[in-house]
């Protein structure tokens, strides 16, 4: 995989992530969306999956209509799967300031194989 | 989301929670109410999950029935997810004065995107 | 709850829990029990549930016969969910002498909400 | 069961249901609302279910939103299950005229027993 | 199996069927409940399955309540699978009059062994 | 395959399958039973499955108990799958006379293939 | 729904489904595509489903490649679910000129509301 | 797909089918072989399916040992799905001559398509 | 339970567990055996069971040849649940010195009732 | 099982595992190869299973092209679960050098046993 396509993706413009006001401390959030789609960088075909967020919110929380925007947007990005999680998940703490975050993409099979990514924050 | 929705449906008067008195000690207790409902503060439409509610007694057990009614209290109310289990905890440790407790709301997806929201007491 | 209905079903005389001595040392045994029922002492209405014991045995198990028999006993007997599991939890340990005893008691939904109870010996 | 209850819900004013033309002739549309709730006419406790509503268009189809409109006005009206089916079918065909429809309410357990109600057009 | 057996439970008195007036023609109703419990003639243990109602109703439905007293009645009644499922059909053909009716009775498993009887009106 | 194994099991004495008087007219009976095994006549391994029995009875239905001795005497037989399912059928009908009966047998895996025979009564 | 909506995505040029020479005869193909992909006209969101093909050829059979380039095509047309489903059919048939053909989508819920379409050809 | 692939496996020699004289008449026999893996003819790559056959024999059952060597030998072949499912109908016909058969080859997804063929005999 | 009983199936000759030499260090075994079956030593009726071993090898690892062999002995011995698991774990760890290892019995249903026995080496 | 078989598989020469610079620190990545296929050195019949790869990359990710062509070698070598998997994971910490790795395979019942073999770097 030459250059090329190792950064697709990763410094394209995608929708702002909003928040608002968390009113209560220490609790966790889980959202899912399974209808994740983007395209391959290499062979222009479609991917799909599921993308999972789970966080601790500090002072906000993830407006979800924001979110659906945000991840809408890489229906027509080439980007490749470590890039697409670990990029949900930089933009994410970036517009949230989490106490914790974790991020897992979910892929469908491509030629018999199935791929699962997953990044926290903070690194370790 | 203005200040307005923020606070929806936490000042609201619920239904009061009952108790009993437990007979045992250190043992834990399970709840689950697949049949919750409330509506979406800004948009007026329902919303559909279940509400887990797990915990320790200490001097007291919660009455189903007064649960019951509580929980059915929120169908016509304007509340947020994360609103609706931080409140439904709040009440609870009110009054049942449990050892420990933890709320699971896990609502029903809108817009492909479904929520899950867990929260502890003691709050760390 | 008034205090008639809080210790029912606990006084109440059940079949002798029999046991046999173990032939080894440090091993576990989960016992399932799905078919259990009793009464609600409120309602006179019957309660069903799935009954779980797990044990570390130290000098005897418990003989499977006798503990069907037991069991089978709260049949016609009016008691809540928390004293059902305590008990069982008692009279396992009063006959058997476990290292440690778990009992779960699973309930079938009643107006939409189910209850699981846990009790541990020994007790923390 | 008295007189008092058995119309009940079935001469309440609902939202209209809307359609729009269908472009082709001759297939078959299901839409399943598993988020269905009303109230039991003699309890005032709520119900909750799943509607399936499956139908061959002649010239016009359901307009989904408006669907959804009219099912979610049955959240506070009480009346039975038999009733509820019956009325949606009723309703649907005055509405759009179907060559066929038949409409599922599976409800959820009531005291232990689950009813589901299945009613045809044309009636046999 | 002797002749003391083969009757048991047939004559025994239960409580009566209740039903309330249709309001509406040609449609089906499912009624499903798996917290039945009965009795071994022969062994005095308990037996455990699902019962399942299917009729189309003429002019009356059966009442929940009363089906469920009445189904509850056969917790400490002696009588075979067979009987239990052919008797519920005599006795509910007997109130409710339906267009056609089907009794299914699915029973837990005995000695590694499970039953399912399946009953119809008319009868062949 | 031989001869010396086209027969193997068939002629074989089995433990007789006793029946008892069908209180009622036009009903089906199925019984399944997960618990079958028998030895390959070849390799003398043992094979393992699920042997399902569907009848419509006549004037006598088939002791249960009976049954259970009849299946488990197979345990040692050396038989082959169709005629395990084939000779259970023929000794079925000839001691219950059913008006018609199935018998499917679904074996386990054997070198990652899966057997399922099925036969009926009356032979097309 | 206005008539903007109506034809939205049925005269879009889509790419060519392409065909290979069936070597058989009588027999059934089956297709089946979870990660169809297409955009609602009014909202312009994502709609996402499984269409599934299952037709008996005459002469040709569809090429898969092909197919997932035309089904893939979809991706940014604005279009609704039953003329997504009546279009692949007619483009289906006109290309393959099968002896029966049936095209079935199943769509994501929407403001949970799942929707089914099937459609067969030859039309009834 | 050119002449070339059309063809490719069809006329590839493969181990013989052996059969045992059957013991019955008019039964059923499913064999489901989840482990089959051939090769695509113009990828070279593997491809991977379950094959049910299902057939009703008329004086010869199909030995399975030999059935698994027959089906082993489409390991390292060129070989397309429809040809597959009608190949293998074709060579069980010549066979076993069954009175009837049914070939089921349900394969993996590739790029997001799963495909299920179905082949009859006698052909319709 | 006598003493009769209490032995029965500990002292009986079982065919040799044989070994190869592990090629690598530091990892893990698991063998799931579901078609376990011995007989109840008090009743004579047979048991049936998942056996599933799991453990770390040192020098060496079980032959699975000569496992099912030796599971395969237990087909026609008397012995308890408790007494099997436990026999089983001890003649593995003899033959096989692992440097930890788990059995797991988990049995059918008997009386409406399932066991599951875990016994782990070295024993803590 | 002689020295003959014990090293089968192990030195024959692979494809080699390419890899390609990561973007990002400390997260994890799961492959699933559900369609893994090799041979028994012993008997030459063909082994199926699921090999899992699971690591925490440090400078560069397993290219997913380059690992199918590698997995897709066993097709045709002769080696034992035990050294599959360990093969597996010696083969790819070499061309990855990842921080940490786990390969999982869980290869299809033969005699009616399942085996699970799991290997971890670093050693323990």
């Amino acid at each position: 995989m030459n250059k090329k396509y190792a950064h697709a993706g990763l410094d394209q413009k995608l929708p702002a992530l909003k928040t608002f006001p968390s009113q209560f401390k220490d609790y966790e959030i889980t959202i899912v969306i399974p209808e994740f789609t983007s395209v391959c960088p290499k062979t222009k075909q479609p991917d799909f999956g599921t993308i999972t967020i789970r966080y601790t919110p500090d002072k906000v929380c993830i407006e979800l209509k924001s979110l659906k925007m945000y991840i809408g947007a890489y229906r027509n990005i080439g980007i490749f799967y470590e890039n697409i999680v670990n990029r949900i998940l930089e933009d994410f703490v970036t517009s949230c300031k989490p106490i914790q975050a974790t991020v897992i993409g979910e892929f469908n099979p491509r030629g018999g194989i199935r791929s699962i990514i997953e990044a926290h924050y903070p690194r370790k």
